[in-house]
């Protein structure tokens, strides 16, 4: 059994990843701490919990009493954590924050298993990818490969409420303006663009192309829906099977020949993609639950290559479908 | 022209009153005021009113230069504000808030013009009634006009999360907790009952019975939909007529002998009631827009009767239908 | 490993059923029919299935090739299939409709195991209770355990699109009616009430009481609340406790001292049930996931009871809590 | 009075057409066929509508007695009407189908007023504009006015479940399956593709570019939201003031400083544009309610202008707002 701890657990990605552990059948969970809500029943906060599990949001984080710690934390605690916290030496970290996604922090491997598999297994430190970046990045990643990124790409996504911010209310996250209603935010400059750049790079270092994104939110509460289009000469069986192939190890993405919907992805750590073409215009369609595929499920994958599990564990999960 | 003064229009209320006023043919707006918006232009508060109005939001109420004034406020503040404003000898007021809606409130009239129609004509202060209050009340009003009051009564309500709360966020409205979720609160303590029951005592003076009443939080923001029962022995055709008698001199109140839903009446200012009988048991379905029947429509209509208009007059609104 | 096989899989509850075999770590899933599917990959129908099977639908039940069928039909295909079908003898049959669920049926147990647990693992015909006749009755079994349900009982229940009606298109399953939309249907007179009266009276002999039952149809897709009514003398620690005894050696079906929401339970096998009291009236609130506990789940449930396995396996299941 | 007939009222359009027309002050409707509906009430089938007309739905359409017609057909429906009926000599239409809103049908205006408006003025017969074509081409207008629409077009849209779909259920207006879900459909080849190229080429004939257009299906029921791409090196300031002189004469088009989002026009006759830029990226984002400006509401701002009424007249709508 793997020893587990999480800094933070009272968030979405928290609540996310302890409903995913607890299932787990080799994770033993440790303690969770929750500013704020030390000494609570994590059913107290995590609602949907109750019955399965009476452990309690703990003050103090036991490093040495476990395997492999998950800081749900945002960028700011994350650095924190990390630069004044005595770490166990072989203690493994899975973060969840934007601190350390970028290549210049050595001592963290991009944890996105299509992309860097090899690496995770071998790495200490993971960091979990953004929701956003994760949607998109998939739906490029072949074309990287095969060094067909040479053109602007445009992309837009819509992504639920559980995706863009806490659980902490403000009026965007108001049920009665939310409800029926849609609008974008950060176009052009969301802050997953620089870690998208970096991953296609890795695989074709001549890419240099503007990515046009405009977020969109949603009026539901999970899942990433992506439309990126890029200029393209080859035919569409041949990019249809550069896909298939660059996936093909992947358990988790699926290339399909059908057009695809939010909810074929909603509950499950599974990313689906589908092309068409246009005359030269290719258009990728993507989609992902962003608390499982896009954050949590991801955390757990990766967990499952630090410690050399069948990478599936804990993560066949049942769509909700409706 | 009426001349029309609000006091806190930057919530719910304020707002759908905004809307109403701007399109009603004989009022003039002089003046809002808002807490903590001071300066703002209404339409960025209320911002489906952009390209209607380029009113802002006024730090002081000039109550001398009004007809009229209305009171969105709570009701700490309504009572503060009787209590501590010099208010002009002829200026009417309508109150939003629940401090002035029971009897003992001798300058209030409780603003239900189907059963105070006349004595609200010829009132200056009109307490404006709560928004479940309206719609159970208008259930039961031909049964306590009747003396058919002897039983306990059972009603369940679902109400829209524009009814139940303010604008202010909390984890209560937060959509990703609110979409697609059921839940209920205040069961059989709802602050409403006092004044339900003082209505139908106006009416059957010998009413005592219980009102049973759970109401629930629907996932959807506008309206109010509610099913009351009651034993009664009385044939359905009967008591169908009695209803149809009852409101014979109502403009917005209607019963049909069709199975109601909620949609039929959101963003119109009426009421619709269905009666059905199994039995000896009568059951009542009765349904409002919570912010126009259940709150600033009523203010408005009050309005047209304090000023002798047609009462319709601004209140033909459009249904969204879907 | 129990060879199963499904009559009429395309359906709501026949989808939700193949998402929870897939996973079952004890069942082999040999063939699912379904009209007019048949030759159609069962991702084509249930599309979040996509990368899971390979399985498609087949013309031809090959009842000699299974230990266990599953007839996802309705109550005339149902009567039909066992009239006419040559079953093996040793064959295990679970129903989903409501032809045998009377006790009239000898051949055929009521599939509630917090209520016939005993002779469901002895059985080999189970009917799988009705939706709403689940969340109700588990919110009164241990009143009738105890003999206390001799007053009238009121009950309001909302239930989401999934429930109601199957996947065939209606006016009332049209998104553009439903959304943000809450009507009532077949008042007093739903289906299920004779199975709730059979199941309480098979531990309260006396019961006769009327059971006013005014069901709602939500505009969300899944899950079931219920709130019942009905007078009663004793003290809520007592009655609490009544509860607590009854539900001692169930896995799914818990009593909670906290207000209780539909999402707790939305894609899980739970039954959460809370109990409050106002004088002497007892308010009972309980809800489930229409398509687990009230369908595929609770079926897979009495499947795991007929083949003496852990009960709770494969239903384990990741709330989506958002 | 102006007297009017509609030719097909049962379905979206026309139920929206025949709300707005019972409020418009200069209507008098004489007759609303709807097959499949002869002799029923109207609001039998526009249920909101209960309480504010007792008018039937015909058989057969009296030309002789009215003024001006309104087709709510189909492309094929209107193609035979016009050919195949004996129209009387003054009689004005507006016709709501695809089939004359292209030039080479003379004898029809296109019924952008923004574009049009004095044509439209002493016109006979008017093609309203599709819905997406109308917040698209709005977004485009200056942009074609100044001769600056000279590279590839970039635009997504996302519409609600009253805009792509008639009220005939099919699979893709399932509640179960269109509640919080998203897809696209006709990526590069919507219908409405040729009217937005004549529209935006009658004001720069030089127009040849490319509109790369991706509609989505939003899981809500009323709106268009759209955004566009274009490169442009004009400042954002020029280009904003450009805009705003192009609709310094429309009362519906407003050119806003803000971010916008959906429910600011919903329930209204409004198309808010916002405009950004990034570097030599222009962002043009553009709303109106489908069923209103994009429909309905467009037919009664065209009958205004046939009938030289001031053109807001019936069309200052209260927002839903929430």
């Amino acid at each position: 059994m793997i020893k587990t701890g999480i800094i933070e657990g009272a968030g979405f990605t928290g609540g996310e990843l302890i409903r995913l552990l607890l299932n787990h059948p080799d994770v033993h969970l440790i303690f969770i701490t929750g500013r704020g809500n030390s000494g609570q029943y994590i059913h107290e906060v995590h609602r949907g919990l109750y019955g399965e599990t009476e452990l309690r949001f703990s003050d103090e984080p036991q490093l040495d009493k476990i395997d492999l710690l998950f800081l749900c934390t945002d960028i700011e605690e994350s650095r924190q954590f990390m630069q004044r916290t005595d770490i166990p030496e072989n203690l493994k970290i899975i973060d969840f924050s934007r601190e350390y996604r970028l290549k210049s922090d050595e001592k963290f491997i991009y944890g996105l298993p299509e992309l860097n598999r090899r690496a995770i297994c071998k790495s200490q430190y993971v960091a979990v990818p953004g929701n956003f970046a994760t949607c998109i990045t998939l739906g490029l990643l072949p074309l990287a490969k095969n060094l067909m990124l040479n053109d602007d790409i445009y992309v837009h996504a819509i992504i639920g409420s559980t995706g863009t911010v806490g659980l902490k209310p403000s009026s965007m996250t108001h049920f009665s303006w939310r409800d029926n209603n849609v609008c974008i935010y950060k176009p052009f400059v969301h802050q997953h663009l620089p870690e998208i750049h970096e991953s296609l790079s890795q695989l074709q270092t001549s890419f240099h192309s503007d990515i046009h994104f405009i977020p969109y939110r949603g009026n539901f509460t999970r899942g990433i829906f992506s439309t990126i289009m890029i200029k393209n000469k080859v035919s569409l069986d041949e990019l249809t099977q550069l896909y298939i192939d660059y996936y093909a190890e992947d358990s988790f993405t699926h290339i399909t020949p059908d057009n695809i919907d939010l909810k074929q992805v909603v509950n499950t750590n599974k990313c689906l993609i589908h092309l068409e073409k246009h005359g030269d215009m290719l258009l990728i369609t993507s989609c992902i639950d962003n608390l499982l595929k896009g954050s949590s499920g991801q955390a757990v994958h990766n967990m499952n290559l630090l410690f050399n599990l069948e990478e599936t564990t804990g993560l066949n999960l049942k769509a909700t479908a409706y």
